[in-house]
């Protein structure tokens, strides 16, 4: 298969081209690194990158953004971060992948742990990540071609812990190697609307 | 306890209103009827309604719009109705009674079963339904004062089956009056950040 794997330099992107790399062909994308370049909050951006990586058989969103602090500080500019970023950013990816995968093809986004279980200070990573949750549900059934869709909720990551340790106290993390078999089972496997919860 | 209703005029407010009524004092609101006005894509013209209707006990939203249609036909702009009117609203209204609400208060918002069980030409609803569940749950984690806050999911209403109907087939409707009990349960119970489904 030939897959887009968006956010491949982050810590899960780079475990997610790995886990695949052996046994397909990879492009990566990236804010400012990989084959291409992509900035989920602009839509432009989204379909030029998709129509520049040509014919794909799959998708993977590894990269997306959320403000964290408490929510009655937050600003509406910080409550957008997520909204455009992490939550649209993923939605319009896959209205503009939909169109554009071969038939058959799969598309894998990012949720995450705080969807189900909150932490303070994540109030719109809970937001976007349920909102994905819902999204990836209701998208399944109407993708059209063959087409499937999934959404990977991972705990905190083990190689992210120093940056995000503080906020995640109690929780198990996972390493990145393993959250990326989520990934493989979505983009390998034959399933559609699921959320894969790795925690 | 002083109440205000939003969306009071509507099938699901209307039925709130009964039920909260007799042993409470409602504040009714709407986008075109009720004691005060108010636009929840608009949080000057909450923060406004909010503070006319001076010193609340609770909140309760019964209001907010998303656009139903086909995934793959939906604009930007249709995408955006349910963003800013139901999700957004309704978590900009929670911003603004979190500071505002006499201690011990709560704020009960309105999401739906399409978080859960998707239909066609739901993408939006079930993403910002999912999404509210994703935001009390961690709402209600930081409200401070003692605040409350939950969700009410409920199915298809019964009455308004003659236009809903059609995109709900097989679905068990509720009549308004069984869904308003629910939101009783959240205003003049003790519980937060919990889901009410009513279905």
């Amino acid at each position: 298969m030939k897959i887009l794997v968006i956010g491949a330099g982050g810590t899960i992107g780079k475990a997610v081209a790995r886990e695949l790399s052996p046994r397909h062909e990879i492009v990566s994308a990236g804010r400012n690194s990989g084959d291409l370049t992509i900035d989920l909050t602009d839509s432009a951006s989204i379909a030029k990158a998709l129509d520049k990586a040509g014919p794909l058989d799959a998708v993977v969103c590894a990269a997306g953004n959320a403000h964290f602090g408490p929510l009655l500080e937050m600003t509406d500019a910080q409550l957008e971060i997520g909204l455009r970023d992490k939550l649209m950013g993923q939605v319009n990816l896959t209205r503009l992948a939909a169109t554009r995968l071969n038939p058959g093809g799969s598309i894998t986004l990012t949720g995450g742990i705080l969807a189900e279980q909150p932490i303070r200070a994540g109030a719109s990573a809970s937001l976007v990540n349920a909102g994905l949750e819902g999204f990836i549900r209701a998208a399944a059934i109407e993708l059209e071609r063959g087409l499937r869709i999934n959404l990977v909720s991972p705990t905190v990551i083990a190689e992210s812990m120093e940056g995000y340790g503080p906020f995640f106290r109690g929780f198990e993390p996972a390493p990145a190697a393993r959250v990326a078999l989520a990934y493989s089972r979505s983009v390998e496997g034959a399933q559609t609307g699921q959320v894969y919860r790795i925690f």
